[in-house]
């Protein structure tokens, strides 16, 4: 992420790669203030063993399209809600690609950062049994979780 | 995708598959007009080997969203510029989605289209090593591209 | 309605059906978390006698559209301002429907809420005058209560 | 609808009616411009027998607005992509209606006129167990355009 | 204005017309709730002396536009803040008005409030040499204002 | 107006205005490029015998907003779709003035530029009594036209 | 600065001008309030040495275009948030200059104070040797700052 | 610029160049497909003399902002409304940077392409006297060019 400001935000993405065991780290670099430490660090991630790289920025939110275009691995974006434009401008940033140097981008905020989460690990489920059949359960809780909160209702209401 | 006139677009990403020789296939199928087609070929996806599905959709754009609640396969969302306001409201309606759902979201039309086949490329590279070299030398070629284009407006200039 | 954190909002159309003696469900059920419960309730609805069903939803709201694909009775949509760009992406995602499966939008947040109920009495009020004269009685208190308001102001001001 | 120039697109809705038989009336009238003779329809209308009203405006698009004021009716609106803002003022001026005076909005343009069509279809037929059976073979004719228009694409593919 | 809500925005078009000694009335009238009394209004404001008429209005703000459509004095509109939307979607309803049939649209909220004020006094301005010259006095004494402020910020520095 | 290529739409406030019998004048300054010019032209205008200016202009259209700001006429602004974003950011250049510093502000493009010409000849109207009646005649016969569409139509569908 | 309300975040320029020595004046003044003070200052601002103009506004943003329009030195423009559409309008209002009269748009708010002072710095710089070397130190700092953030996340999670 | 579809905007820049005789070179790269040509062209800019860099691009456009943060030099940014939303992504992509690393925003595409070349030249005339005579000459031509066309019109009208 670009900044410790965007940390609170983007611990969502961490909390659900910790909740399908993924190992993963996190990392503040930015693409204006500190491109080179950046680079480095995108050169040497797929050595390291790292498959996925998820970044999160706000405004003009630079960082995931300059990582994309330096990688073969597959680059999400997350748009945060910083500016007073509340993520639309960093929504048009992340998406807005040209050809060739795709970005993943996720919805602004928090709900965007946890499904970067989950994207992430369904990349990685391809080549992971184990964690397939995680994620299939991980949606069947999502469905079970809005059922549980349906007959909580009924329940209140009967 | 969701109509047949969405075809001249989204045939940009068969085009990038083809090009790195991932098979592919197409297919017409509809979030609202028909959808219990459009379940029956997500449910049947993963069994039949199928890794990584591409929705692309116009308007209120529900295709890759629905797609995504079915499945533990990772969705790319291309948002199509079909209606009158240009795609502002598919990009909204694919990025916008809820924790527990992600849809991998590109560019608005086109450069969102191939930048589909770009990333469900990188995303399967991960696990085969043949796509990994091939992807590396799309993302040189892209830059001698560049260079290219501009050594030809140098000369044209000198 | 797509999650209980949408409930506060979605019980204002609850009020209004209570108001007009319209006997109504209440439900949480996701397009895209439990879309088989989702559906399956929809099958069912119009033999269990329901004859119009209200969808609210925020961010990329595809529970109305969906809904409105799979039954031939009105659905109502309700965009609910629950992400950072306050429900401008909710109102595309629920306006902006192809040919052929309509979605009757309602304004974001509350208004819309109680519009949505508004609009249902309205609908069961074509064949059953009861409805139909609690309607008309409703728009005269509508006025009534500008003119009150007015009254007051006046007043206040004398 | 508010002016002559809106009848290429509003036709599209009573195309639709024709195709399921429901009798309809096409009207100009405009809320700024002859409110009078507007308001004169709207009051005659329910007692001339007519059930559903849809009225198409662009720009500050106040026609359904004012219409839905005035009568116990259902009233349809539909947004017109008349100005250079290309219907997204015409569609926040017919959707952001406050409490108490809903307006069923659809899609801004031709989908939009489209549906309204098939809305006010949907609402007549829960007292019309013929429009009923129409209503859903139309869905199901809806479904299979797609699978057509998919079987088309795979022979060509073949 | 539309509802006792707006009165605490619109009350700066009153002290402004109080400052200048412009006699005025607040009235709340709405053209969705009660139309009949708004046109009522309308129709006896020229009649009774009324010269100007300024309408505040939020969301789908029709009031302006609907008084504009039915009187030859000119109409200010005012859009309020008073939606999700922050009054994009007012200053859209407001403003967009088609070809024959103006509203003079102020900015969203107070601003846009105290400048009705001064902008019927200006126009009232044209045939009343004594309020013509307040209004120059207040235009020399924004100019002051905006000095005074300056020599403030100044001697803060010094 | 800014420049010579919005003649062509500013032309439609001044066939309005010969239509009523208006005297006016057309003129090219510029907030940005002939300031002074443009300072000088309104620092005459009153005691020349103005009494209404209509600016407009595209882009960061400022033209109007410190025309108002020189004099104590009341200054109607017209935004003109000259820039890639279609008027929008013209609407809220004119429109978003401070208090105290009112641009009555039209609809983008021709139907502002008419409704500039029907605005300045109502406030003219206020005294003069000639002009008043010829605006109410212009209101009815705007109400005629409607209606006179809607006969054209209904003969050509009898 | 068009208002002392502007005060709090112009100062962030202020701050980083402060931080490099370069020596600056604060002053409040207004296109639409007291425009003649404003194009006093102007004049005499290359005269008296000035050699870059920054320029902060908010809603209808005129005070940098007019400026721009007045001296051949750079001038910059800060859009501020101050009105209900968070600057959006601002923004527009600065950027979308018409050719020939360029206004240096910087971001919405803070960080658009804080880079207009930057960006001041690194013009003037281009004739300085020690400022240039201050912005070059100023820019490894900004590295240095991201990294020193980074470590202290990583000591936290180790 | 990032491609050598942006050359017949971007040259709107370098007629201007030519015109005030500042040197200049055209370079087409990438902040995406070549990121590593651009960051070499930018480290070597200012040892080899060039003192402003203007960066044209659209969509996500990272190319202004990528640079501004390697140089101490001003950097100049041009949004390009080569997407289907019309520049709006780019101009936000290129405006909205985080403190510390300001881009000089021009307007959406040919306007601002010019402008970059004026500010520039205005950047550059601080410290080289023959070229603020000719700023300061064609900021006269440009009042002069509005009144050259203002007398045309008047004759045109005579």
């Amino acid at each position: 992420m670009g900044s410790d400001s965007d940390l609170p935000v983007m611990e969502e993405a961490a909390k659900v790669l910790q909740r399908f065991g993924v190992p993963f780290e996190l990392k503040i670099c930015s693409a204006h203030r500190s491109l080179h430490a950046t680079l480095e660090y995108v050169r040497k991630a797929e050595p390291r063993g790292i498959r996925v790289i998820i970044a999160g920025a706000g405004g003009a939110a630079h960082l995931a399209g300059v990582i994309a275009g330096q990688t073969a691995l597959p680059v999400i974006g997350v748009p945060l809600a910083s500016s007073p434009l509340k993520g639309l401008d960093a929504l048009l940033s992340v998406a807005q690609m040209p050809g060739g140097v795709p970005v993943a981008t996720m919805a602004i905020g928090e709900p965007g950062a946890r499904n970067a989460g989950v994207l992430a690990t369904q990349i990685l489920a391809l080549s992971d049994e184990g964690l397939r059949r995680q994620v299939v359960s991980f949606k069947k809780a999502l469905a079970a979780g809005v059922e549980e909160k349906d007959r909580t209702l009924q329940k209140r209401r009967a």
